[in-house]
């Protein structure tokens, strides 16, 4: 099976980077082959959280077209967030939380969006949807990703549904989320600029 | 809470005119102040299968924002299908299987697209995901959609989702799908141009 790319958004925020990596693990899990890639520099924020939890940041790219003829977008649609050349590949998965914009398709696809606070909270659905069990390392990605998005839980965006996939995450990962949601915010000023890659 | 409108497309076939309702009907069990309404006339084959499973035409609509501030469509999602005043209202939710071309929001929502066969076929899951039981006449317009759709299981669109989908359906609704079919399709070509409300 030829491999398919899943990326967030250029200038990746950590809910665009975890996704990615989480959306990929599940689609792996249902026997998809596929890659999790960015399309630009991680911060600081970001690689507290893929250290903390073991991951490698994901490989940067700059087209698709040149590998793979089919992706799938996490944490966003807009053409112009997206992949250079994003007319070049077809797109036959969306999970995004974004109003939608500058985004279509000739062919059918799978589109899931939802009104939420972060694309975690819907990739972790989208795991008890499919029967597949969260990863202890997975779920600390994805709790990364709410308190990113949520500015630890303080954003207007954040909904009940995040703060239930949030408790649950904190669960399985066994990380108390204002502790480590501090520390993880911090990395982000101190190391702003100068991540991990630089 | 105010109303919502849920419709499908103009021109309306038979899965436009049923997933409404049964959407709808999910909706209002779920605590939402919804009505299903159609864009335009009725075909004799949905007009068939409406008094088979013992349900009324659904009001036709015009105009969308004289009425509601707020629509979800489904089985289309393409402006130039939808009401002539789709942008004077807010899309909250989407829940179709085309491609997505001129569509766009300034707001995020919900928007479920899967490539399938027949929107039926994700108004059937989503019952199951929001553990609300499909009711056996709406099981009747959900069989009769996929059966429309599909041209009864012969369409390339057709998938094993939509197989699997009707098999249950067929079950709940207590229906023969290919004695029934023949005749809701009949109907189609019977009255084509003259169905009921005519
Ligand atoms: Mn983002
Ligand atoms: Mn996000
Ligand atoms: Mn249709
Ligand atoms: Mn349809």
């Amino acid at each position: 099976m030829e491999k398919v790319f899943v990326f967030g958004h250029k200038n990746p925020d950590t809910d665009s980077i975890t996704a990615a990596i989480s959306y990929a693990y599940l689609k792996e899990q249902l026997g998809m082959n596929v890659e999790a890639v960015r399309l630009g520099t991680v911060t600081g924020e970001t690689a507290y959280a893929l250290e903390h939890f073991g991951f490698e940041v994901p490989r940067l790219i700059e087209k698709a077209a040149t590998e793979v003829g089919r992706v799938i977008l996490v944490d966003h649609n807009e053409k112009q967030q997206s992949v250079d050349d994003i007319e070049d590949v077809q797109i036959i998965e969306v999970i995004d939380h974004h109003r939608i914009a500058n985004f279509e398709t000739s062919d059918p696809l799978y589109y899931r969006a939802e009104p939420v606070g972060c694309t975690a909270t819907i990739v972790k659905k989208l795991y008890k949807e499919n029967g597949i069990e969260i990863p202890k390392n997975i779920a600390g990605l994805m709790l990364s990703a709410i308190i990113s998005d949520s500015l630890l839980f303080q954003s207007p965006t954040f909904t009940e549904e995040d703060r239930l996939a949030a408790d649950e995450l904190a669960l399985i990962c066994e990380t108390d989320p204002l502790v480590y949601g501090l520390e993880m915010l911090k990395a982000g000023t101190d190391l702003s600029g100068k991540s991990l890659e630089d």
